[in-house]
């Protein structure tokens, strides 16, 4: 068995994020840029550790070619951008949005790329904004391509907000009783992950820090993006889907378990089974070199050649980092091939009206030959029948 | 006085629904559009009541120019958004994404809009998305725009967040003691607002229900857009900025006092007066046909008169609704002219370093003849200056 990931909760060192300032250079270079615009939050929040909130307000991180990175900011943010961020950057503050002709963000960005520039712009760049980007501007997702793959890292700290999990789901299990509302089970464990991240963090960025512990109720396990009520309450059987996410400072992981109150049908078990030994596909064949449609395709056909084709809601998973469910995707379609260090979910899942949802997810690091879980939590059908008091 | 407006808690009513679609319908008839596609998540809910996270996964509600709206929804969504909507739709669902060519949400795009009509979409579609919407596409904020004019309904929608905000505001000043942890703070006055909002509306959409009750403490005042640490804790005196923001089951308010704990110095004082004197001027202006940028021109000038320029971070005011920070801006460059219907926040400040920031901000809706506060809550320094026990 791997060995345990050490978690990290410390900040990034300056030499962790110059070394992805230099890969984005490293990037425009091949594509012959003079600047690289990123607008994205979590894109501006990966290279500098700065987050915000924009509202209207644009913010920029503008890379040149050679030189100082700028940020183009909000002169109210101003302050709060030099609280968090741990890169030298120049900032070209603008007085607001909108704002007198001369003082707009639009003016800023005129006077720092000028004209007839080669400019790199995110395709996650609304419309509106794309527009206010002067110079030649190419679409290119230079730091999108670049998060795929962890750094040792990252991977660290993707690992301290699997153990985050590991804690929520163990309050849920303790929580999950036969009478027992949504709401109980959401507002007590949320607090237990927040109250143990702002201790072990202290200078935490709720920014980039959110909860989410519930239980998908038997009646609702078969939707599963439906919303439980907040009044619903737990009964004996299940399937019950428990869904238990975290953003800790930044970095976020997923842990989901199907699990029964008190007793567990044999339909129900024998859906349990299945969805299981996709899951193991996944982790069978997950390793460098692995197309994500292959593993999704592999996975799938499990829970097609029994006979559940029309139960099927969603693909295999997807990749985890600061935006939670981001690239590179396990499915069908997907362009992406597995690389050491990117960290996936795999969490195949079947659907049956009436009989509820199964699915498990974990958070899973591709190592050098496989893969490896970073979400540990009991997984068999003996390990999830919960007790009744 | 005007009298108070009557806060509502229930969902929108069919017709009222089908008189947002149907305003859409007649702008789309003047420029010629066959579809109107609408993908900004807070765009959607407004026309249909659904609210979602879409995650990588999106959505768009087409509106043809004759019969009805369709809703491209990913497969595992369409429960969930039958569980909300409000609205006759016709579901067009796709697979995934990613997915397998002929299951994607562009291949239902092109089957439902066809090649070579004329289709309107938003200026806040990203590039990614724009280059998949079929058709002869022209970029016109339609749904922006009506969203700028509030209905009766909706203005009922927004004092009903008021009145959360003064609750949580009354929690805020029995919590603020010298001592008190902003933690403190947070955590009980949200808890309190949340408490109040699930009991008074059982089928609260949490999805669109989030709260914010802090205090700026005074070392942090001068900063408006900085986050406290949880661990600040409050000191005797002030200024201190305490901040409510509330979007309760989709309709936002905000109301912030700036306050002090026990005693205020004279410098402090004669800045209260000030910013008091800017704010107490937007009520005395704000009426239906006074532009966006008059207001901000008008509230800014006291403070500039006074010698206080370069300590203005930020413009007067900003546009409620769903999205909270929405147009109309009251601000310097605002094309916007104030309508009766129309909720604004008015909300000068002045931030001197070393001293603090001062500012209140209320939500406000401008009437027939002038403005009215929706926010209520004392104003004024004696009743500010909070007890130290």
């Amino acid at each position: 068995m791997a060995s345990k990931i050490e978690p990290i909760t410390t900040a990034p060192t300056t030499d962790e994020l110059s070394t992805r300032i230099d890969r984005v250079r490293h990037m425009m270079e091949k594509q012959q840029l003079d600047y690289y615009v990123v607008a994205h939050t979590d894109n501006v929040y990966y290279l500098t550790n700065f987050a915000y909130i924009p509202f209207e307000r644009p913010f920029f991180l503008i890379i040149p070619a050679d030189g100082k990175p700028m940020l183009v900011v909000p002169l109210l943010e101003v302050d709060h951008a030099e609280q968090r961020i741990l890169i030298d950057v120049e900032y070209r503050s603008y007085y607001e949005y909108p704002a007198p002709a001369g003082q707009t963000f639009v003016d800023v960005l005129e006077k720092v790329i000028g004209s007839n520039r080669s400019v790199g712009i995110e395709s996650s760049l609304s419309i509106a904004l794309q527009k206010t980007i002067p110079g030649n501007t190419i679409v290119t997702d230079i730091v999108d391509d670049l998060r795929l793959v962890k750094s040792d890292y990252e991977v660290g700290r993707v690992a301290y907000a699997c153990g985050v999990t590991e804690q929520g789901l163990k309050k849920v299990f303790e929580l999950s009783k036969p009478g027992t509302a949504v709401a109980t089970i959401y507002s007590e464990a949320s607090k237990e992950m927040m109250v143990k991240t702002v201790f072990e963090i202290p200078d935490i960025n709720l920014l980039m820090t959110k909860f989410l512990a519930a239980v998908w109720p038997k009646s609702l396990s078969a939707q599963p993006h439906a919303i439980p009520g907040l009044f619903d309450v737990l009964e004996e059987g299940g399937p019950n889907v428990a869904i238990i996410t975290a953003q800790t400072n930044g970095y976020s992981a997923e842990l989901e378990r199907t699990c029964f109150l008190g007793n567990v049908t044999d339909e129900a078990r024998k859906l349990f089974d299945l969805f299981m030994k996709a899951r193991e596909k996944a982790f069978e064949i997950v390793k460098p070199g692995v197309r994500g449609e292959e593993i999704d395709e592999a996975v799938l056909k499990i829970l097609r050649d029994a006979g559940y084709e029309r139960n099927i809601l969603h693909r295999t998973g997807h990749g985890f980092g600061i935006t939670g469910h981001e690239p590179p995707w396990i499915a069908m379609g997907s362009e992406h091939v597995m690389e050491k260090n990117m960290i996936i979910s795999i969490e195949p899942g079947v659907y049956v009206e009436g009989l509820g949802g199964f699915r498990h997810s974990d958070t899973v690091l591709v190592t050098e030959n496989g893969c490896q879980s970073l979400t540990e939590y009991p997984d068999s059908i003996d390990d999830l029948i919960l007790p009744l008091d």
